[in-house]
This record gives C-alpha cells, sequence and structure tokens, in this order.
C-alpha cells in the first residue's frame, strides 16, 4: 500500500479529503499545523478525525505564520461575519493567511520525503479557490512541479510527487454528499473561523455561512 | 528604495548575499529560522550580522523541521567529517535537509507579502547545487513561478516576485572574493556544519572544507 501525508485542519474539508484518500487505497499519515490559530480547539479535533478516519500516523508542527501577521485567521483583526454570498465569492479575503499554503504543502512535502511517500493531499476546492489565490488548480500544479524538482527523490529518479485534490471540482454541497458517502462524522468537523473555546461554531463567519449552505443544497441536517 | 526579503542563516553565502542586495539599493528585512540546529550560535551570528551589514528589520522565524528528522543538520545523524572534494560533490549528502529551501522560501514569501515586498533573495550557489536538489537553478525558477501564483499579490496583478540568486554561478572562491569586495565581516560568519557552542567550526566537515578551499583559491585569510 502506497503511503500518501494528508494536510488535515479538523474542518469538513480536509476530513473528507482523509475519507477519500482512505477509499482510494492510500496509508495516510495526516499533518496539522498549530500557527497561532484563534482556537486550538481545531486542532484537537484534527487529531480525533486522525483516529476515526484510520490515519496511521497522525503530527502536528509548530509553525511561526504569526510572525507575519496579516491575517484575520491569526492576528487580532476581527474575522468579517454576516457577509453575503457575493461578497464572500469575490476578492481575496481578510481571512487569507500569506502563503499559508505555500508552507503547509512544503511541510508536507518534506513529511513525505522522510517517510518515502510522494503522495500529498490537500482539500483546495472550487468555493475556496474562487478568494484563495493559493487554492487554484495552477497553483496546485506549480507547487507540484516544484516539489519534483525540489527533493532527493525527485532528483535521483523514481518517484514523481502527485498532489492530490480530491475536492477540486466540487461545491460545497458536493463535498457535503462525499463526506456524507464516506461516512465522515460531520458533526465532528470544525469549519468556522472563529469557534467557541469548546468548538462551538459562530454561524456568522464566511466559513459558517458556506458550511451551511452546502448542507441546505444537499438536503442534508449539519448536526 | 525596494525592499527585499533576505534569507540569512549566519553563513559567510547568505552574509554576502545580503551585502550584494544592499549594494544593489534594496531596504533588507532579514530572515532567520531557528529549526533545530545543532548549536544556535548561528542564530546570533545571523542577527549581529544583520545588523552590521545594515537590515532594517531582523527577524527569526521557528519551524519545527526537526519533526520530520532524516538530515545531520538537524537529527542526531553525525555530521560527515574529511571527505574527499570529489565525495563533496557527488550525490546529495547526508546534511541536506528535506524540503529546507522550500519551507524557508515559502516563509520568505509570507513575510515578504505583508511587508508588499516581491524581491527574496537566498544564496543557493554553484557549489551547492551539485550536491542539494533544492539548490538548483531550476528549482528556483520553479519556486518564482508558484510564488505569483501563490499570492494576493501576484494574483491582483501588479508586482511580481523575483528571487534573486546573486551567489547562483559563483564557485566558494568566487564567493570568498565578492564578500571581501563587498566588506562583509568575512570573520564573523559561520560555514560549519558542526560548530562548537561558542562558534569554533569543526575544520573536519564538509562547509568547512569547501571554506577552507574557497579561502585558498581566492588567495586570501580566513581570520
Amino acid at each position: 500500500m502506497k503511503r500518501a501525508v494528508v494536510l488535515l485542519s479538523g474542518g469538513l474539508d480536509s476530513a473528507t479529503v482523509l475519507a477519500a484518500m482512505t477509499r482510494d487505497g492510500f496509508r495516510c499519515h495526516t499533518l496539522s499545523f498549530n500557527y497561532g490559530q484563534r482556537q486550538k480547539i481545531e486542532l484537537t479535533r484534527a487529531a480525533e478525525l486522525a483516529r476515526t478516519l484510520g490515519a496511521v500516523e497522525h503530527r502536528e508542527a509548530t509553525i511561526d505564520l504569526r510572525a507575519f501577521g496579516g491575517s484575520a485567521l491569526t492576528a487580532d483583526i476581527a474575522v468579517p461575519k454576516d457577509r453575503d454570498e457575493n461578497a464572500i465569492s469575490h476578492g481575496v479575503p481578510i481571512t487569507y493567511v500569506p502563503a499559508r499554503n505555500t508552507i503547509f504543502l512544503a511541510h508536507a512535502l518534506a513529511y513525505a520525503e522522510t517517510l518515502n511517500a510522494c503522495d500529498i493531499a490537500i482539500g483546495v476546492n472550487a468555493i475556496d479557490y474562487s478568494g484563495y489565490p493559493d487554492c487554484r488548480p495552477e497553483f496546485i500544479a506549480a507547487f507540484e512541479t516544484l516539489a519534483n524538482l525540489a527533493t532527493k527523490a525527485g532528483t535521483e529518479g523514481g518517484a514523481r510527487f502527485t498532489i492530490h485534490t480530491p475536492l477540486q471540482t466540487l461545491s460545497k454541497a458536493g463535498i457535503v454528499r462525499l463526506a456524507l458517502e464516506l461516512g465522515v462524522p460531520v458533526g465532528r468537523t470544525l469549519s468556522c473561523y472563529d469557534p467557541s473555546i469548546s468548538g462551538e461554531p459562530c454561524a456568522h463567519c464566511d466559513a459558517c455561512i458556506l458550511r451551511r449552505k452546502g448542507f441546505a443544497e444537499a438536503g442534508a441536517v449539519d448536526r
């Protein structure tokens, strides 16, 4: 069985990626980041989801994104609330963390290389990439090219790195359907940008609004 | 004056890059990494060199490379000593840290984006790239492409990121000559992979051997 490194945030999207990669026959090593999030509860949920969804190993890496500031997800900028869907899907949002997916994928690449794995999975999707530059397919393709030039594995011939994005073309409703089909415990995933310490979603940030819309469109109940 | 982010390790190469970027008219913001090095003295030297060479700001980011193991520079693998030059210049050395330059450049990109800078400099060179895959010109070119796809700046049009590698085509002797020409306090730089706590170079690792050869070929004295 091939090993894969799966980026796991504790949210619905990355949990669904983990379930999809497991379904596709990979032995999954999950990786979460402590990057100065507003609440640590998402890290607890990520570790729990890794166990529930059968990851063979879960690691948490600490990184210093906060040192660079610049985002409502890490700094003391307020998370925008109750924006309409049109506003959500246009322009780069203030919750954008500079170069976040580049940094996350770079760590995943280091981890994969030490495991002799050449498969990496990330939960970028059609909703994200309207707003976040580092969720677009052309960004992912560029990272895959980079990965094969950056590493010992890539250089010495043999394995080629693949960046898997099983959600890339899915809407939020499509992700909800896939999550339910794959048995993801959706009630234990946390999408909110501004949850309470105990993990209650705020219900008003962009992520909560998109999640609610996704469940509604999928005709499913979000427990 | 344009701002640039300069990766600064405390070694001769990156100090020379800082001096070269300053000469070229950039206001330099330097960035060092605490990544579980054998000795922290190189971080002290980096901060000192940033001041001496006129950086406008110096930051140190902590990253978790050690969590992934796999290198004599971070883990408890012995640093190879007294290898002959032929061995040094062939194959990927055990001092290779998985995906290190990808991770370093990803952080530099985050820092640059928060500064509204679109110039990043790194001290890769002709000696390194015979051994380290992530020092080759094609890796740097791929990262530049990635940077312009990864970021808000790149996406919203306007500035394009440039990765500067002023040492790319230089031999170690060429770097020594440039360093002396630009007034780098070479005696305060630390190239050794395995220094003492107080910063005395071991004189036997690949980095010490290449440095000695570089000074000899440049006809210079390494104080």
